[in-house]
C-alpha cells in the first residue's frame, strides 16, 4: 500500500468515524443475526494476492459494521457502558501509527514517562495518597490477577522459586467480579480458597462475616492472605466498605486490593470522594479508564503502594533486556506477565486534557443525575420495582412479575435495536440493568429507553 | 469536543502519519534524552479545564515525538522489529472508534467471529490442521503462561479447585525467552521446576539433555508436565527441533507449548515449512502477527489442539454474562484471564487482506535476503566474526574484540541517531544483534548501516 493510498483511504476513514461520533443514533444498537453468520458471509481463505483497500474498506461497512453491537452508541446500556471519546480515538490514531513497544525505558522513554505521568495525574483526580505507583494493564481481570499474585508474594515469598503452596485462602463478596476468581485459580490458589463473603441487603460485604471466615480459616490451619473490596459490584454497583476491610486486613496481615473498575472513576466528584474512603491504605487498587473515564480500550489503571513486592513476584530481566540505564529509570515489564506495551497512556493523556478535570466532573454528574432520574421513575411507576440501591447511574429494577416475564420484556426491548440492556440476578432474581455511561447519551435517549421499557411491559 | 473539531484534528493527524510513514528517515531511531527528561517536561497535574485540541498536538510534536524510540523507523534494528503497516493502522483507527469489547459473542458478534476467522485464515498460511483453535491474546508472554496453566489442568486437574501442588516440573532451552519462567512463576509452579535444558552450537535444545532431565524428575517422584520448544529464540533466532520434541512430549505425556512468537510467521514461505514440522501435533503455539506480520501492537496469535483444557482451566460465567448464544456461539472469555477483549482482527484482516499472502510472503523473502547479505558481509570483514547460524533476518555478530570494546561500538552506532541496534549475550560473550523485519526497510538502509559499523569499529 503506497503512502499516498494510505493518505486518501484515512481520510476516508476519518470522514466515516466523524460522521458515526456525530450521529450514531441511525445504527441498531444490537445487531440482527445469529452464530455464524459472518463467518458464513467471509471466505475461507484469505487472498493469495492483495486486495485494494476501497474493497476492505466496502466489506468493512457492508459485513462488519451490521455485525458489530455498538458500545460506542449513546444507547448502549449494558454491562458497563464506555466511550471512544473523540480525543481518546485521535491518541490512539497516534499509537497506532508511532507502534512503540516500551518493554524497558530506552526502548521507548515516551512511553514510560507518559505512563508515569498520567498514573499520577489519575492518582491525584481519584484521592489516592502520592506513594502510590501506578501502572497500566490491559484490562482490571488482568490487574486484580497480578494483585493476587502480589498478595502471594508477600504472604508466601518461596512460592516463586519453590512454587505455591496450598491452604492460602483469600476473601471476596459473593458480590465480587468473576475475576477475583479467575485470578485465583491462575496463582494456584485455587477455587476452593476462594471465600465468597455474604453481603448485606444492599449487596456490600458484610465485615463481620468477613472476619468470621478469615477466623474459622485461622482455626483450621489455612493461611489468609488476600482480601478484594470492590467498589461498584457489576452487578448492583454496590460500594463495599473499603475502610473497614481495610481494618481487618491490617489487622490479619491480609493484602488489601480494592476492585474499583467500573466506580472507581467517581471519586472524582467531591461528592462521591466517600467510596475510596480507607483505599488510601488498602495494597492496590484498579480502576479502568476504558469504563467511565471517557477512553477506548484497553486501559485498566492499576496503583499499589507496594511496588516493591509487585516487583519481586514478577522481575526477570534477561540479559538482552539490560541496559545502562537500569535503576536509574523504570521499566514497566519488571510489575507484568506481558513484556511487550503499547503506548496506551497516549489516549489518556489526550482525554485528561482535552476535558479537564471539571468536563470529566460534569459529564459523570449528568450520568449520576440521569440515573437518579430512571430510579426516581422505576420508583413511580407501580409495575415495576427497584431492588438495590443506586450510587452511581446504574438502576437495576425488574418488572413486579415472573423471572420469564422479566426475560421476555428485556428481549422485547434489545430486539427493537433502539437500545441495549442487560440482565443479572441479585437474590436469586432475575433484573433489568439500565447502564448508563456514554459521554453522547442525552437525557432524551434515557427517557424514549424507559418510555420504551414502559411500553413494552406486559 | 465536537464533531467538527474532532472531524479537522483527525485529518490533520492523518496527514502527519502518512508524512511519518512516508519519510521516517529524517527523524532520529533513538531519542537523545535521559531518564526523567520528559517527566520534568510535563506539568505535575493535569489541567482543571480541558485544553484545545490544537494545545495538545503541539505538545505531542514537540515532547513526546522527540522522547519516542521509533520502532516504526525502517532502521530500527533493535530487538524484534515490527510494522505499523499502513493497513494496520488503518484498522486500528476503527478499532478505537467502535471500541467495541467482545466478552461474549453477543457482546459484539463481529469481534468474536473476525477473530475466528482471520485466526482460521493465519492457521492456514501457517501449515497447522483444522483442529487447531486460535485466540488473540494481547502478547506471547500472556499466551506463554495460559499455555503453561492448560498443561497444569491436563495434568493436575485438581489445581483449579484445590490450588497447585508442587512437584510439576517444565522443561524449556536455556534460550527459552523469558516468559516462559514468569508464567511458571506466575501460576505457582515455582522458578526452581524450571528446568533450563542445555542448548547445542547452533542453540537449539538438545533433545537427549530433556530426555535425561525428564528421566531424572520422575525417578525424583516429581511430575513433568510441560515442555516449550522454541521457533525462533530472542537471542539468536534458533529453532528447536520441534518434531523431536513433540515426540518425547507425548512419550511422557506432557503438554508441549511451541514458542513461535518471532519466527513463526516465516512458515508462510514454502522454503521455511520446516520449522514448524512436528508443530501440527504440539497442544499448543503463539505467533506474534504484530512482531514479523505487519501488524501494529497488540496482536499476538495462540493457537492449540486442546481448546478443551484450555477453557476448563479458565471458564467461569457469572450470571449476568449468559446469553441465549450460551453452547450455540464462541465466548472468547472462556479461554482467557482478560474478559474485556478490544476488536483486534480487524487489523489483521486488513492487513491479511491488503497484502495477500504473496505480499506478505514477499517482503519476508526480502527481509531474509537482507539478513543473509549481512551475514555475508559479516563473514568477509576479518575484524568481525558471526557467533551463531542466520536462520532468518536477525545477525548476531561481534567485533573480534573485548565485550567492552563491543559495547562501546554499539552505543557508538546507536548515539548516531541513524539506527538502534541491541545486544544479547551468547557463549557467555557480548553479541550485537542486527535484526531486520520493518516494512519501509530497505536494501540501502541495511548497507548503510553495515558501512556504519565498519566505519565505527576500533
Amino acid at each position: 500500500m503506497q503512502t499516498e493510498d494510505f493518505r486518501s483511504a484515512a481520510h476516508e476513514i476519518v470522514d466515516w468515524i466523524a460522521d458515526y461520533l456525530e450521529n450514531p443514533r441511525d445504527l441498531p444498537v444490537l445487531p440482527d443475526m445469529q452464530p455464524g453468520d459472518l463467518v458464513s458471509r467471509l471466505p475461507g481463505s484469505a487472498p493469495e494476492q492483495g486486495e485494494p483497500m476501497g474493497r476492505i474498506l466496502e466489506d468493512f461497512h457492508k459485513l462488519i459494521v451490521p455485525a458489530v453491537t455498538h458500545w460506542n452508541h449513546p444507547r448502549f446500556m449494558a454491562y458497563f457502558p464506555s466511550s471512544a471519546s473523540p480525543p481518546g480515538v485521535l491518541g490512539e490514531m497516534l499509537s497506532a501509527a508511532l507502534n512503540t513497544n516500551a518493554i524497558v525505558w530506552k526502548s521507548s522513554p515516551a512511553n514510560t514517562e507518559l505512563e508515569m505521568v498520567t498514573m499520577g495525574w489519575l492518582r491525584q483526580w481519584l484521592g489516592l495518597p502520592e506513594e502510590f505507583f501506578g501502572i497500566i494493564y490491559d484490562t482490571a481481570s488482568v490487574g486484580t490477577m497480578h494483585a493476587i499474585a502480589a498478595a502471594r508474594e508477600m504472604a508466601d515469598p518461596e512460592a516463586r522459586n519453590k512454587g505455591a503452596t496450598r491452604g492460602l485462602t483469600l476473601y471476596a463478596s459473593q458480590q465480587a467480579h468473576s475475576s477475583v476468581e479467575k485470578g485465583a485459580i491462575a496463582v494456584g490458589v485455587g477455587r476452593e480458597n476462594v471465600r465468597k463473603i455474604p453481603a448485606d441487603a444492599e449487596f456490600r460485604m458484610r465485615v463481620d462475616a468477613l472476619v468470621e471466615a478469615i477466623e474459622t480459616d485461622r482455626k483450621a490451619g489455612l493461611k489468609p492472605f488476600c482480601v478484594v473490596a470492590t467498589v461498584g459490584t457489576t452487578s448492583s454497583t454496590s460500594v463495599d466498605p473499603v475502610a473497614e476491610i481495610v481494618q481487618v486486613a491490617e489487622k490479619y496481615g491480609l493484602w488489601c486490593h480494592v476492585d474499583a473498575a467500573y466506580a472507581g472513576a467517581a471519586a472524582i466528584l467531591p461528592e462521591c470522594r466517600w467510596i475510596l474512603q480507607g483505599a488510601e491504605r488498602a495494597h492496590s487498587l484498579v480502576v479502568n479508564p476504558h469504563k467511565w473515564l471517557l477512553t477506548p480500550a484497553d486501559l485498566s489503571a492499576f496503583f499499589t503502594r507496594r511496588p516493591d513486592i509487585l516487583r519481586r513476584a514478577f522481575t526477570l530481566v534477561p540479559e538482552y533486556l539490560r541496559t545502562s540505564q537500569d535503576g536509574k529509570a523504570t521499566n514497566f515489564m519488571d510489575y507484568s506477565i506481558a513484556m511487550g506495551r503499547r503506548f496506551r497512556s497516549l489516549k489518556l493523556w489526550f482525554v485528561m486534557r482535552s476535558y479537564g478535570k471539571e468536563g470529566v466532573a460534569e459529564i459523570l454528574r449528568r450520568h449520576i443525575g440521569m440515573g437518579q432520574r430512571i430510579a426516581a421513575a422505576v420508583d413511580a411507576d407501580q409495575r415495576f420495582e427497584r431492588v438495590s440501591p443506586t450510587p452511581f447511574s446504574v438502576v437495576c429494577f425488574r418488572y413486579k412479575g415472573s423471572d420469564e416475564e422479566n426475560r421476555a420484556l428485556l428481549d422485547r426491548v434489545n430486539a427493537t435495536g433502539k437500545t441495549f440492556l442487560s440482565h443479572t440476578e441479585l437474590n436469586g432474581r432475575f433484573v433489568i440493568r439500565f447502564a448508563i455511561g456514554n459521554v453522547g447519551t442525552t437525557q432524551q435517549d434515557v427517557d424514549e429507553i424507559w418510555s420504551l421499557i414502559q411500553q413494552l411491559a406486559p
